[in-house]
C-alpha cells in the first residue's frame, strides 16, 4: 500500500516490490541515497520520499534514477512481532490516521508510526491494563480508504482474535471510519469487542485527544462484554469520558471537534470513563461475545453508487448508471421521507428491471424513511424501490456493497438489506434521540 | 406545472395548454366528462385525474379519448385576487406541500388548495394580524422543486413587495425548503422578510403543525424587522414556539418531527411567540430591509452536480461528469475538513483546468472545511479545488447554481463562491453551535 503514490513513483514503486516503511536505495547520477521508503503527498508524481539515517526525510525525483529494494520493514520487525505473538491480551492493529501519526521535530513533517513499538510509546501507560500487541497493518490517511482494505482489515482481526485476543483496537483515521465500523460490523462475527479509534487532533498539539482516545480504547476492548465493532472517541469537549458508538449508528458529524463522532438514531453502548478505569454500559441489549471469531463474508462490491438526490439532478446521470457504468446498486439519499423528483420514477424502475438494487435513505439523516405517507414514495415502492428504514445513507451503502460482494439473487439481496444484521436498523425511536440544539 | 403526469397524460395535457386547477373535458366512447384538473400520482402514465361536480375525484385512462381545455383556471379566481391588489400587507405565495394540502372527506385524497379563499380558510386568524391577500403560484410537492421553478417564486416575491406588501409568507412542501430558501436569499435583495413555512404533519390530523406554522409565519412577516430569507417552523416538539432560521443556514434535520428545521453553524434569527403575538430577535447582525426589492439575477444552471465522497467511489464518474455530461461546477461534499482520495486528485485537475469550478464542503455538514492541515487538502487545492468555508453542501450547490446562471469568468466565479452574499459563511464559530446529545 503505497501511500500518496502517483503516476511515475507508484509504478516504480510498484516494480521492485516496495512498501512504507522498507528500507530502499536510490541511486541517481552519482549519487547513493539509502533509506526508508516514507508516505508521499507530492503535487507532481515523480517523487519518492525516504528517511535518511540522519533523520531528515529528502524527497527525491526519480526520473532518470534507479531504485532498488534493500530490506522488507516486516523482516525487520518480525522478530519481535514474533514475540508477543499468542500472549497478548489486546492488539492493537494500525491502520494510519493523526492517531498514530507524530511529528519529527527535526523535519517538522507528520508521518505515522512504522513500528509496534511505536505505538504503544504513544500512551505507554495502556501496558498496566493488558498486555499489548501491535501490528502495522497499513499506513494511510482515513481519505485512502477502500472496500479492499476492509477486507484487510477483517482478516487481521480474525487473525487476533484466533490468535488468543480478547479485545481488538484498530487505530484508523477519522475521516471514514464509520464506513471501515460497518464494513466490519457486517462481515465479523466476535468473539470479543473490537474498538475504532482515532484522533482529531495530532499528539503535537497540547489539546490531542491521541493518548486519552487509545487509552480508554484499550481499556474498553479489555472490559467490554460485548462481541460488537465500536467507535470509541471524546463524548464531550472536555477530557472526562469517551463515549463508544455502535459502529452501525454512528457518524462523523463534526470536521474537527474531539467530540465529533456521534451516534445517529440509537443511544450508544457504553461511556469510557479513564480516569477511574471504568466501563459504564448505557444500555443491555448489546451482542454478546461468541466462542469464535468468525467471517461471514469479507468480500464488498464496489460496483454500487451512493445517489444524494438534489433539485435540478438531472435522470442523465442514473442513466448512465445503469447503462454505461453497470452497478449492481444504489443507495439514494432522498428527501424527507423517502422521495425524489417523480420525473425519475420511470428511470428508477428501468433500473430495478434491470436487476439493480435501488434502495431508499434520507438526507435528513435522523428519522425513518417511510415510502407510504405520500403517493411520490407509494409510486417509487410501486418502482421497485426498497425503504431502508433509518439506516444512515453511508451504512445502508457499505452493507449493500457487502451484500452484492457474495449474493447475486434480486429476492435474497433485498432481504437481506432489510435484516438487522448487526444492530443497523432501529426498530424504534424515542424522542430522545433526537438532539437538543442549543438556541432554544 | 402539470403535478405528477408522465408520458402520454402529460403530453395530452401540455397539447391543449391545460395545468392543475383547470376546468376541462374528457371525451371517451359515448362519456362526456367534465371536471378540474387535479395532480396525479397514479403509477401507469395515462391516467388523468379530474374532481367531479359531486366533488368526486376520478381517474380516466385517456387512451382513445379527447381531452380538452373548458376554463383556465386563472380566469376563474382573477377578480377575487383583483380586489386585493396592492390593498394587502402580507401576501401569501403557495407552491404547494403538506401545510397547504386538505384532505377531502367525501374521497379520502389529500389535495392541494386551488385557490386563495383556500389557503385562509386553513387559518382564518390571521386576517386578524393583518391584511392578507394570497397567491396560488403552483402547486407541487416539493421533491418535484427545480431550479426553474425558484425563478418563477422570486419573480412573484419581487411582484408582491412592488404592489405594496411588507412581508411575503411562502408555502412549501418541507423536503426541499431549504434549497429553495438560499435561491431566494442569494437571488433578492429584500425591503421585507421572505417567510418560507411548511407543515410536517396534514391538517387532518390532530398534531398538525400547519395552523401554528401559518399563524406564526403572517405575526413574522408582518413584524420582522430584517429584509432576508428565512424558514420558519416548529422550534420544539410541543406547540409553544417558532424559529425562524435564516434560509443558507439551515437544513431538514429529521424525516418527520416538527422541529425537523435546524440552523446548522448558526444561530436562527428569531424566535417567534405566537400565543402573545411576539417576535424575540435571538440576534442583532440581520440584514435591514432596503428600500425596494430588487432581483440580483434569477436564472439558475443546472449544470452542476452534487457529488458525496465515499471509499470505493469510482473515478470513472468524475470523467463522465468532465466529459460527456459537460457541467460547469462540482460540489463535492468529502470526508472531515475537505478530503477524497489522492486518488481523485488528477482527475480534479483536468476538470479544474477545463475551467470546471470544484468546491469543497464536508459531509460532518457540522464545522469548518480546513484544506490546510493535511497533505490530501493541500493537494487537493493545488489541484485547483476552493474550500468552501462552513457553507452547508446543498447551500454551495444553489450558490453555485445561481452564479453560473450569470457568470463565466473563472475568477469572478470563485470570488463570488467565497463572497458572504446572504450570511451562508460563518466566519466565528462558537462552541455551542454544536449540539448536545441526550446520552451524557
Amino acid at each position: 500500500m503505497l501511500e500518496g503514490y502517483r503516476g511515475l513513483a507508484l509504478d516504480s514503486l510498484s516494480s521492485i516490490n516496495a512498501d512504507i516503511g522498507d528500507q530502499i536505495e536510490i541511486i541517481k547520477n552519482d549519487m547513493r541515497l539509502k533509506g526508508i521508503l516514507m508516505p508521499s503527498y507530492s503535487s507532481t508524481d515523480d517523487i519518492v520520499v525516504i528517511k535518511l539515517d540522519n533523520g531528515y526525510n529528502i524527497g527525491i525525483s526519480i526520473k532518470n534514477a534507479k531504485i532498488q529494494l534493500l530490506q522488507k520493514r516486516t523482516q525487520k520487525y518480525k522478530n519481535e512481532e514474533e514475540k508477543n505473538l499468542g500472549k497478548s491480551e489486546i492488539k492493537i492493529i494500525s491502520t494510519g490516521g493523526t492517531i498514530v501519526s507524530k511529528i519529527e521535530y527535526e523535519t517538522g513533517a507528520v508521518r505515522p508510526a512504522l513500528s509496534a513499538e511505536e505505538i504503544i510509546q504513544f500512551m505507554p501507560e495502556i501496558n498496566n491494563l493488558a498486555k499489548i500487541s501491535a501490528e502495522i497493518l497499513f499506513s494511510i490517511l482515513s481519505e485512502n480508504m477502500k472496500p479492499e482494505y476492509w477486507t484487510k482489515i477483517i482478516n487481521s482481526v480474525k487473525k487476533a482474535f484466533d490468535e488468543g485476543n480478547k479485545g481488538v483496537v484498530i487505530a484508523h483515521g477519522t475521516d471514514t471510519m464509520a464506513y471501515t465500523a460497518s464494513a466490519l460490523a457486517f462481515a465479523l462475527k466476535l468473539s470479543g469487542p473490537v474498538i475504532l479509534v482515532g484522533s482529531q487532533r495530532s499528539s503535537d498539539r497540547p489539546s490531542s485527544d491521541s493518548a486519552i482516545n487509545l487509552y480508554s480504547s484499550v481499556l474498553l476492548a479489555k472490559e467490554a462484554p460485548f462481541g460488537e465493532v465500536v467507535i470509541n472517541m471524546h463524548g464531550e469537549s472536555s477530557d472526562t469520558y469517551t463515549i463508544a458508538h455502535r459502529g452501525v449508528k454512528v457518524r462523523k458529524m463534526h470536521s474537527s471537534r474531539r467530540d465529533a463522532f456521534q451516534s445517529v438514531n440509537d443511544i450508544p453502548l457504553a461511556k469510557v470513563l479513564w480516569q477511574d478505569n471504568k466501563v459504564q454500559l448505557l444500555r443491555s441489549d448489546y451482542i454478546p461475545k461468541r466462542d469464535e471469531t468468525e467471517i461471514v463474508n469479507s468480500k464488498f462490491s464496489d460496483k454500487v453508487f451512493l445517489l444524494k438526490y438534489y433539485p435540478g439532478f438531472s435522470s442523465d446521470f442514473l442513466d448512465y448508471l445503469i447503462e454505461n457504468k453497470k452497478v449492481l446498486g444504489i443507495i439514494i439519499e432522498g428527501t424527507g421521507l423517502g422521495h425524489v423528483s417523480t420525473e425519475l420514477v420511470d428511470h428508477i424502475k428501468k433500473a430495478t428491471k434491470d436487476g439493480i438494487f435501488v434502495g431508499m435513505t434520507t438526507q435528513c439523516l435522523f428519522g425513518r424513511v417511510n415510502m407510504n405517507v405520500y403517493t411520490t414514495g407509494r409510486l417509487l415502492q410501486q418502482a421497485g424501490v426498497t425503504p431502508l428504514e433509518d439506516m444512515l445513507p453511508e451504512v445502508a451503502l457499505v452493507k449493500l456493497m457487502w451484500i452484492l460482494g457474495h449474493e447475486t439473487d434480486q429476492e435474497k439481496i433485498k432481504t437481506l438489506m432489510l435484516t438487522n444484521i448487526a444492530g443497523e436498523i432501529n426498530p424504534r425511536h424515542s424522542i430522545d434521540l433526537f438532539p437538543r440544539w442549543n438556541y432554544v
